[in-house]
């Protein structure tokens, strides 16, 4: 291993700096040590941190320590800068500089030179008593470029002065540019665990369940055993329900890939006769509804709450119409979860999210970033969100986790 | 006035495409006389449209033909194709004819010539018998372009097969890129009629009014006059109160820019006050609420009708629990109202299009496409949409209808 | 067969309304004729269509005719309103006239009645000579409602004052909640399809492919011979062969599902490497470039055409920096293409929608809806749009066309 | 000041743990010292703070210390929890302890009891030697409920397993929901103290800028001096360009509040009869060219740099074609710029994030929150996002800064 030490100063704590120092480090593939840690003591002192930073080897480490700079890291003993010369024309030599948009400077014969035109991504040309940066495309043979990460310091951004106010800096957490494939076998991994610990999976999930052809997959989740207890509304259970009784029609509807569209009375008709039955159950018993995910959620005899909105039609006869005995029926239904799953629903998500322990994982897919850092604005940290397109996010979960299932059974078959 | 025939053929109803083609020509202010319509009779039949346009002068008549070309329109009698040649490199003559990336033929010597790679905005250039696309910044000095409309036809895409089922075409109608400062004062324009009507204005409202620190705006038109009813969640209602309650910490923090986040006890802390209080108006009373909208409709006596949802803290007293009676209340609600304006919501958006008479204008502002689109998907035919931001569209309503606002008064101030 | 005559006046074409009442007949699985067709010949007049309609049954027929009321054709003969009596509280009778929300009339006892307070998806209580409409919660056992569409007529919307200018209605074409798995295989069979006609298939892509984990389920198209032409721009290139020759740091970060972060050094670092072997092709030739989508191009022996834009870094020396000179390229790519199939890039789609002929079928596949509409706003008419994570869309068309593609295969593996 | 001690171990720094803490403080008006920290060495070990946090008074220091609980920092002497009795069904005694979603113990004589149900938002009940949380709504007359902070302590969830890899924690710094309105008034006196300090204002644009109606206040702003340099591509330019040319009926489109629609003729000849004129200059001396933001900015002889792309059409004859000597013409343009403003347009603000040192503040206002996120991501760390909408936010700028500007004057109108 081979090691360096780094030292930074400023606003560590309260900027998340240090945090991302940190971060780094590990995402390096490097370990450290933290070996002095001067906290400032108000908000307005600075803190002072002086690591140790170890790597595999010596380009590793010079790596890193380049990346550490984008932070206002340097090392404590910089030395002097190095230079290759250039041998092709738009090539810079293999260990070159990798300039932040920081201020940098250089120290060339024991003097600091201050890098002109700071400019990130590009490499650090040295000319006479002169330091510069240059874009690759600019690279001439015979040029000075320095390499490694001796002899160069970045100085860091003053603190950001908060009394002045005004708005955030900008940091993405939530993102569609994620692998979610990945992602998709990490949650099911996770649900099989949940599973074998003997603990309950509490689905919350929203209509576009349903408009997206993923109710077969969904269905198919319930029979392999991984849909506990369902929080939803009456749109969702409605919309499924709607395409079991009106197969014909909606069903080829939903097989030629065109939306479901409210305004058809179709939706009001199915509530309807699940209003003439009493309940969901009873319109199985009946035989009337035989197929759905409601349906499933009946014959397996898996638990559901169904809380209203002001938005509903009908509604079917097992929503709650108050909203404080919905709650107070979903915090019942929470006994022995371990796991809660929140797909493609805002109201019902941060509905549940209200009333969930934090120490209960929760996930939550949408393809909306907006509902995913909503849920987190309002107070569950322990949220962790998958930006991604729920009808393919469901027919791949129920490939991977629901033995049998065939991808692309017809949406609104009877199981 | 200069007249030309055009006709077309196909599926011109079903498609949407004869209304498009009439759009354009009202859009390049021509005008059009339908001569003939020959009706295609089943599903299966094609329709046929011959057409008088008419517009000013000859050489909009051209560019007007061009337009419609690229709906598959063509002039009856196209004549001989005309060219002229290019002066300067990259530079097309004035009156080129500009292609669409439809299939297109060319009239040379009376006989109908292929253009070779159909690429739209592009100019035609003849070389003999042949003649292909160009790009403006491929044209040389010398090549041979045509220009105007005459004898040029291009063969429209064959209809889509319908019953290979599968996506839908696309054409967008909600943007964001739409000159929204315009249409706020058609907006203003509309709710000075509707109160010269002595018809009511119906608002219904998300906490994001408050959020983005539009409350003072809100406040304004409300004591403007220009608010007769609302209809909101707990949400607003809260999230108002708490500004006006706990002006110091979080008033500051509107000022300073920052969001409001929950998790922060004071919602449930201004919410514990008036249910202490025993209600909203009870708290203007008793001197305890002095500013934010809800003080406002208490103060000139505005009704409101608040609807809670699963999500809801407390709720606040005035909030129906009762979704259904929470409808009731609201449909009693809408007599004598004239206009609605929905902002920032799209759970009481939703609900109130659901009970709302298709006469009664509706616009719909948030800055998320989707609830605009949704509104629409459900039903609502009549409803207009602006994507925009709701703070900077209110502060702005409220600077065209209140006299005396000005921009930028405190958030929580009170009134 | 049933069938009925409906009439519908107004503007039928320009407003598109016409279209939607012949989608809704075959969407309902019925069939038409039209038997008038009377063409309103100015842009002011109206225009009038007589229709006959048929269906399997009686009960078809009548919920036809009540879906083409909210468009605002009625019976021609809509004789008397018949009502039937409630049996249970809440619950409506079988057959009941479901509402729109437009005025509507019923005739009871050869009078026509308004019908009061109107408001879609309720029923029509009738008492003595009065109507009114009624939410399904609010009825009771006894009250008489209107059942079946005869003797009901609605009264459509005045047509929209186009001289007012005025905002957009709206009406959404593209939208996540479509079932995207069904969608999905429609596009490998029509790929399939092309494949077997001799033609190619031309696909542009962005650097979300490389982040979104997709870049095996790529390289598996690639070798199953899906993929004939790539247009992409320096970022995709970049990425994919930094993931290629960075595998220890960013393959396992890939791996564990953290998004790739640019300012990182590794990227600038991969760009210098290929510019230093002189072109990708090289990179592979000197085995510096082993595994990836730009390494299954070459190997594979498919043509790219990579354009560059002002944002790159490097760029990789096969980039055209001169973007007239890189459509000049994508232009002579089009050569035998019958499939253009466009993911998670907004820059390119539109540059290829620009060039490409309205002929070739195009599919746009984004998380994001603007890029999709955007890309029909600029021309594109033909183009089809899924809104659906590129990740779980390309990996489930490799599970769907490239046999022996297993799911969750490494990011980076050498192929 | 009153001051209390509070603790806090764990992860404290990796996490953000610590650094919320501190922004909680100082956003509820409090102050802190830290009196002890132990930093965990490595990336295993915990870390330990002990602070002092100092408000005005004490209900300010008990509500601030359970807003710190939701961290997981307690009192280090918690004392005995205290409780009041509820006097009204529904009603919280005013110092009611607002709960977290975290595990909770209350000391009770002597022993730390487990508070049942773990829920945010809501009251501790205890009813002998037992405790629970308990929703507002469901408290009654006679309860004893837990007030003011001591007492009580939480326990922090375990710390996240980095090695488990997986997906991101949650945290949304980017918004739609912030007051928009204040955020530009900053940025405005931003623009007038630059300004004082005789330093350039950069602008990046994009078209939405011309879509949106806001080319009249952008050309305000131009004439008023706060725009020294543009950086744009051909579609800004081009539109903008196109509205001044075809006035008449483009113009009137604008005013009707219609987008512009590509796919008109009208750009590609706007285009064209620049070409012709040699230059947008030149166009502007041969009184072609008469109004719109290019106008203005020749007139005012002040600088632009267009940087092309591979989706233009022409493109106009000042534009780079060439994207790396379109980059070298960006960072000459550099020189002097004290503030830089992105508007509208991610390709163009990234490339110039991309050059920026990071000295130069950076705004980046677009309605698209992915614009403002990827921007951060691509390694410009000071930027700072507005989302909001282009067309209101740039009117409102104007009337800030252009004396005389009258909101809505007609886009297209000469200057």
């Amino acid at each position: 291993m081979i090691s360096e030490t780094v030292e930074i100063r400023g606003h560590l704590i309260d900027s998340g700096v240090l945090s991302r120092v940190l971060d780094d480090i590990l995402e390096y593939g490097g370990d450290y040590s933290i070996d002095t840690f001067e906290v400032g003591k108000t908000p307005l002192d600075e803190s002072y941190a002086l690591l140790t930073i170890r790597t595999e080897d010596a380009v590793d480490v010079a790596r890193l320590v380049m990346r550490l700079q984008t932070h206002g890291a340097n090392l404590t003993d910089p030395g002097e800068a190095h230079t290759s010369e250039v041998e092709t024309d738009g090539v810079f030599p293999d260990d070159f500089y990798s300039t932040t948009n920081l201020e940098t400077v250089v120290r060339l014969g024991g003097t600091w030179v201050p890098v002109e035109n700071p400019e990130m991504d590009c490499g650090i040309v040295v000319k006479g008593d002169r330091a510069r940066t240059i874009a690759v495309s600019d690279v001439r043979r015979g040029d000075q470029l320095v390499c490694g990460a001796s002899g160069v310091k970045v100085v860091p951004l003053p603190a950001i002065d908060r009394s002045a106010g005004g708005f955030e800096f900008m940091k993405s957490d939530v993102s569609s540019e994620k692998p979610q494939a990945l992602l998709m076998r990490q949650i099911a991994q996770q649900m099989r665990d949940i599973k074998e610990e003997g603990r309950k999976i509490l689905w919350v999930g929203g209509p576009a369940v349903v408009h997206t052809g993923a109710a077969p997959a969904m269905v198919a989740l319930v029979e392999a055993g991984f849909v506990d207890i369902l929080f939803a509304g009456n749109a969702l259970a409605t919309h499924d329900i709607e395409a079991a009784l009106f197969g014909t029609s909606l069903g080829v509807d939903l097989q030629q890939g065109r939306g479901v569209e409210h305004g058809h009375e179709h939706h009001i008709r199915a509530i309807n006769q699940i209003r003439k039955a009493g309940s969901i159950a009873q319109a199985v018993e009946q035989g009337i509804l035989t197929g759905g995910i409601m349906h499933a959620m009946v014959k397996h005899r898996k638990d559901f709450v169904l809380v209203g909105s002001v938005r509903d039609d009908g509604p079917l006869p097992d929503v709650y119409t108050d909203v404080i005995e919905g709650q107070r029926a979903m915090r019942a239904g929470l006994a022995g979860v371990g796991f809660a799953i929140m797909v493609a629903t805002m109201l019902h998500s941060v509905a549940t999210g209200n009333i969930l322990p934090a120490s209960i994982p929760l996930v939550c897919v949408d393809i909306n970033p907006a509902t995913v850092t909503k849920l987190a604005d309002r107070g569950s940290a322990q949220a962790r969100g998958i930006v991604t397109d729920i009808g393919l996010f469901l027919e791949q979960l129920a490939l991977e986790l629901a033995p049998g299932y065939r991808a692309g059974e017809r949406p609104g078959d009877p199981a």
